[in-house]
């Protein structure tokens, strides 16, 4: 049997939405269940595929397909495509499977040409309307299929108005509306090359060809990479018998909710012109009115009208977003969808929908976009200021939420001025890790250069600070203090609002308001806990971050990186001291000083966690990230340790590496230096002692060593550490269980995951490396040729905020396949950036991991993620 | 039935090599084949392994088995362990697999103490000689089992002859020897903490363990590196009954080969001394009698060791390496194994027992070390005057071969002196791409920093130039233009000789003599590329390249770089600015001035190498390498291309990478520039339609496409290439085939090696970025932490020298199983240095390979050792 490309909306149903797309699998349902939709049919996705497949031609089987089903139509509808007395007119639609803006939307009125149009004006005895609907459909499809620009014919348009000295479309005459559309042909002609097709079959097929070709317009691209929506998904082709709401006084046309989409309240919203089109109700030239006045304009319509609403909200079982035309006082429904809403109407119409017994909790659970959470646990601009505020400039959203204060360049200024009182935003080209006591201090975070997974970025999300980074349009001056975007400059001590959720910069102080977390957030969190099987837990460097964690349900730490707290302002001497010891005994006097430290930091976040399984990292980045490189630090440095400044320059020197990302870090550092490795655990060991004694707690503290390729060198630090550790215990006549585990971030490890196993008492993927190790490039560097990947769709989404099922999925699958056998019990987990991101959550939870450890921002997004995994895949 | 730890000589042979070591293996085959061998018993590798898996312990059961098999011994002998009438004496050697300098060697005369000594001078009726031989025992096991420093033995023995006004041993009486003794017991107590022990067993049981625990000494951990011995093989302990060489003047003692281990000559080659104990003939106080002269002093014995080593060589059908000791006058062998030899020997050796009939092709050509011939594919000093010289240092043996020259500081400066006809070495603190001809002009190549696959490591190998790398005692002050090795200092134009195969530094001018491939040479290599299956390529990027690897035999080009040809002189400019061209018109602009010289390039490159396959690999490393740094080149730049300094500086700084290795480079340079692909595949077809037009060819290109993780990445390059080639093809009305594959060097490419297939049509495994990102480390960096890896026995051996087997062999064996299925006849070669390197040779001949690609000098080594990959794995 031959493939079928094209469907009667009777020959569907909603469940086959791959093939038919959203608008598709809707039109047949809703025709299925008898609701008043005017007739059409579907060419389906399939025919998409095969469009692009076969060099982006229509075959000729799909083509007599369209015009068969063409004919089923006419037949029923009594009508024919392109008749001079009572012609068939077809709207033509995109409809992919997933609601996706950016591709083209629809064509109207299309079979029109002059005879067709003639006859459509003595059938309806209304030539205006006639002439009108022709001159719209050949601006629109100019528009659309030939890309004709449309202020050449709003031009035309607005001439002929002036040259007839009136106001409003509806004022054109019929003699007039003939003169604009000759005047469009004649623009059409000279714009295209040919002339404007009257063969209405021409017409379809172009538009069919004009839609498939819409599916790879870079904005369509741009939005399937945002929403990680794989190109080979296609769209399908809605052709549908056009009704009329611009008919007459009895006509018009709307758009409705079921349930408010701003605050989910149950009650119908929405709005509707008399006498239009839908795309006057888009144009805004006339203002339509509330959905609520239709009752008194049309009460049986309204009525007919809210009772399939609200048949369809429960036969959907969710709030309805539906576009209707009334035709001579009848009712049509044009499309019905899962409607779009805030996050806080996701959460009050989920929960609402259980209460009213229309959902179980788990399917709840699903209808609510899990990264739309990020939008409810920050600050947040008041939309009304908001409003009255137009961008200067716009980087990426890297850091979500919202946060205005006086710009400071450094870090150390940011942070004066926020021990004085004042809200802060930092300004910078790119941050560092010295940075980071000025970005917590500070209310939002703005760099010129770097991307959405660069320090400042990875940092802000961590602590949920408002970030925007790599806004290129702006320009620092750092000796004069000053950031200018385009002629508008700003010096230190102005006012600067920053938008992370979408990357906008606005001049001046634009209010705030807190996160509202209401008790329908705590419900379906509640319910998440219930139904899913992944742990979460988080990544944090100290008490704060953790006692944050926890207050967002984070069930333990996945990975506390121990070099964010080496660069500590009181610390980094001693860091660096360490660095610079030319004898193991040096190293270990400055390891000494700095053991103080690490114990308090690790009793701190061991007194907020308590006994959730807490998991330390040790010292990662390579040596000389720590070591200064201005000069005049380099000689304070040196005075400081009694040296020379060149001889601490030259180790500065020799410390360099030419891809530090690949070179002496990670366990590395503790297979050259074993002292680094035993103070850290000792300091580990050491507080969870004390805190255990003090609080009467049975802490059971995770030792994890990084970068591991080799099961030798695991086996090397684990020995040092398992020798300190029991050390330790032993002096303190304390009993404490441990644990010693690693890393898989290599793709090396991956390779001999079973060696390794037989050593690591748990694996922490950290698919950051992991990422760049597979795909052989750096975070840092990628994005000077990441976007052309994108554009060419040579990548379809950023494998840093997605795991790549492919390559890195396939290292981690094949990982836990040969770790398994070797250690039946070890603990699985991820702790990259992935650990938040709701694809990568279900693939983990797929892959079988215990638990993925993010942000703390991020831990209500990767339970509500863990618990969609379950279900989904139960 | 438990495992057997011990065996007597008379239980094994010589295919148990794995379990007995080498020297335990052979003692047993010559004790089957009836030879006079001092009986004993080999305690197993596997007892060694059982050692360190026991925490550095002979377990009770191997000790009992030793003790079991010692009763034997005893039984058979008629002599007892310790006796104090007729004492049994032992020797204690080591035996690995492998013959392997650095380990414990020997304890000669175990089984003493005062009783057993009196009892041996009672029954030898020698005092003297019974003494003396307690005295070297306690030495020997002082020194090899405690560790107890020589010097403080033999200052004990120089004060006892002062004392007594003697000078040599031979005049100490028995007194003098009991003095000495009763000294060294004193010596030991001192130094050990213990009684020197009396018990026999005790001795032999702490010798056993001495010998197991040399195993991981540092010298044998270092050999075991270089040489590729796993840590995993263990030793074996050979314990055999004394017999004295140093009984009388009807004894002695010798060592011989059985042909002239320098020259190959077939006659018996050796040296013996009469009255002596093998470590006599070692201390070189008494000088040695050449073999023949036994045949005077011993014609009985004389007779009876020719005969035996005549047996020895037919039965292991090679060279022998022997020891021997005659006891009164009754000869025995107390060691047999294929000699060790130089280059030329091993050559001469093979080719003549071909000749012999002794060996078949086969069996000759796995006689024969691959990586020995790079002995004598180079330039080396002439031997008598080498011997004149000390080195003044020591680097890394970065490319075989000898060279002198007068000293140079700048590629330039190298380049002009030889251009005026002088001999030179560069000597720089690094090489980079623009000292390539300077590195060319030079004899040899000296470098401060980098290790053995630095710029200056690889290049050199590639040219066939002599160079000693990461000398890090040198100190150049490139103002004065000066070298300084501690005091000595050279400056510009002094002489100085490098010797690349050993890494050592001469002042002066040594003369070279020139390489030597006589017939054996060519014989053997017509035998290897009869029993090979795997070709051999070359990696080369210019004419003069291709023809020394054509020469040396290779059939095709694996690889050729094309940036290296951009590094030249008058290309550079151009190369500058396409970089920094800012519009397509502009780069294009630049690029036409290139394609004119890279078509010459490959014309040149076709010329030489005619039909053989030549891969071309489109351009690959970031661009910044290309950039100038210093301000000067930078305004000369800016001069040229009439832009300002600061609009090439900012350029310059904006193609700065954190991580170059992982940044801008490969496939990705052309995403973003296609028009470099397009440029470079229109100059290599032009090339090669060119070439076949006026040489009759039908030269068939390959174009390669470097640093491929996607197939999509590919595929976008692949249609710029396909569609520049196919239009040139047209224009010039030519046919021409060509193909365009990919090289594998990315972890990921190796997971979707399927899709990755389906359209390149041909693979080339570029292990050098594949070890690089599989461990997670750059060659550049990793010399940092390296050692400490080897130290630690972290790694066993280099895996930029030879293929990680268990990580990026895995991952190459899975690409392979991906990609054949989906196109089963894809072209599949190696191109990194493992091309070149004889393990990693052998390992792609099991992966099934169609191809090795190495630099022209290892074109030899490569076909050897393909062959010796294909007889072993037949």
């Amino acid at each position: 049997m031959t493939k079928k490309f094209v469907y009667r909306f009777q020959e569907g149903n909603a469940s086959m939405r791959n093939l038919l797309g959203g608008k598709g699998a809707n039109l047949a349902e809703m025709t299925g269940l008898g609701m008043p939709i005017p007739q059409g049919f579907t060419v389906t996705t399939e025919a998409c595929n095969d469009y692009y497949a076969n060099g982006q031609k229509i075959s000729e089987e799909i083509q007599a397909e369209i015009k068969a089903t063409l004919n089923a139509l006419e037949e029923e509808s009594g009508k024919k495509f392109g008749d001079p007395v009572d012609p068939l007119l077809v709207s033509v639609r995109s409809g992919a499977r997933a609601s996706m803006p950016g591709m083209m939307d629809t064509i109207l009125n299309l079979g029109l040409n002059e005879e067709s149009t003639a006859g459509m004006a003595k059938k309806t005895g209304n030539a205006r309307f006639a002439y009108d609907s022709y001159r719209r459909f050949i601006q629109m499809y100019a528009d659309v299929v030939k890309e004709v620009p449309k202020p050449r014919f709003e031009q035309i348009l607005a001439q002929v108005k002036e040259a007839n000295n009136i106001h409003f479309d509806n004022e054109l005459t019929e003699d007039m509306l003939q003169d604009v559309i000759a005047q469009y042909k004649v623009l059409y002609k000279e714009a295209v090359g040919e002339d404007f097709p009257s063969d209405p079959l021409v017409q379809l097929m172009e538009a069919v060809t004009a839609v498939f070709r819409s599916w790879n317009n870079p904005r369509a691209i741009y939005y399937r990479r945002m929403n990680n929506i794989p190109p080979e998904w296609g769209t399908a082709v809605n052709v549908q018998r056009m009704v009329f709401g611009n008919s007459g006084e009895n006509s018009g046309t709307g758009v409705a909710f079921t349930r408010n989409p701003a605050t989910g309240e149950k009650k119908l919203f929405g709005e509707y012109l008399i006498n239009a089109q839908g795309e006057d109700v888009v144009a805004g030239i006339r203002t339509p009115q509330p959905i609520a006045v239709l009752e008194q304009d049309m009460p049986a319509a309204y009525k007919e009208f809210v009772e399939i609403a609200n048949k369809l909200e429960a036969h959907y079982r969710d709030m309805q977003d539906m576009e209707f035309t009334i035709e001579d006082g009848k009712l049509y429904f044009l499309q019905t969808r899962n409607g779009k809403r805030t996050a806080h109407a996701a959460l009050k119409i989920a929960v609402d929908l259980v209460d009213e017994g229309m959902l179980t909790e788990e399917e709840a659970l699903l209808k609510v976009e899990a990264d739309q959470l990020n939008q409810l646990l920050h600050k947040s601009f008041d939309t009304a200021e908001l409003a009255k505020h137009q961008a200067i400039a716009e980087g990426l959203p890297a850091s979500p939420g919202s946060g205005a204060g006086k710009i400071y360049f450094t870090a150390e200024e940011a942070k004066q001025a926020h021990a004085k009182g004042e809200r802060v935003v930092l300004v910078r080209n790119e941050t560092s890790p010295e940075d980071i006591e000025g970005m917590a201090a500070s209310e939002g975070v703005l760099t010129v250069h770097g991307g959405m997974t660069s320090h400042a970025a990875v940092v802000a999300r961590g602590m949920g600070t408002c970030c925007v980074a790599g806004c290129a349009q702006a320009r620092i001056n750092e000796e004069e203090k000053t950031i200018a975007f385009g002629d508008k400059v700003f010096k230190e001590g102005d006012f600067l609002s920053l938008h992370g959720s979408t990357g906008k910069v606005y001049e001046g102080d634009i209010p705030t308001v807190e996160p509202n977390i209401g008790g329908d957030f705590a419900r379906l969190m509640e319910w998440a806990d219930k139904y899913r099987i992944l742990k979460v837990r988080t990544n944090a460097d100290t008490p704060k971050d953790a006692q944050t964690a926890v207050d967002f349900g984070a069930e333990g730490i996945g990975l506390t990186r121990t070099e964010h707290m080496f660069f500590k302002e009181d610390r980094i001497p001693r860091v660096r001291q360490m660095i610079l010891s030319s004898t193991v005994e040096e190293r270990k006097k400055a390891l000494s000083y700095l053991l103080e430290m690490q114990r308090q930091d690790f009793i701190g976040i061991y007194e907020v966690m308590q006994e959730r399984p807490v998991t330390v990292r040790l010292l990662d980045p390579p040596l000389h990230e720590f070591l200064p490189t201005a000069d005049e630090d380099i000689q304070a440095l040196a005075d400081e340790m009694g040296l020379s400044f060149e001889a601490v320059k030259g180790r500065c020197d020799e410390l360099h590496e030419f891809n530090p990302m690949m070179g002496h870090r990670g366990c590395r550092l503790c297979v050259t230096y074993p002292e680094i490795a035993e103070m850290q655990a000792r300091a580990i060991i050491e507080a969870a002692i004390d805190v255990n004694k003090r609080m009467g707690l049975a802490i059971v503290p995770e030792i994890m060593i990084p970068l591991v390729g080799e099961v030798r060198e695991l086996d090397f630090v684990r020995k040092a550490v398992v020798a300190t550790a029991d050390a330790v215990i032993a002096e303190q006549g304390a009993k404490l269980e441990y644990l010693v585990g690693t890393m898989i971030e290599l793709p090396r490890a991956c390779m001999v995951a079973d060696d390794i196993a037989a050593v690591a008492q748990f694996f922490s993927f950290g698919t950051n490396d992991l990422t760049q190790m597979t795909f052989g490039f750096s975070r840092d560097d990628a994005g000077k040729f990441l976007d052309e990947y994108y554009n060419k769709q040579i990548y379809v989404s950023d494998p840093f905020a997605h795991i790549d099922f492919k390559g890195v999925g396939e290292l981690m699958k094949m990982a836990i396949e040969k770790a398994k056998p070797v250690r039946p019990d070890i603990k699985l987990g991820i702790c990259g950036e992935h650990g938040g991101d709701p694809i990568s959550v279900e693939f983990c939870h797929k892959l079988g991991l215990a638990y993925v450890s993010c942000s703390p921002f991020r831990v209500p997004i990767a339970r509500l993620a863990a618990a969609q995994a379950a279900i989904k895949n139960k």
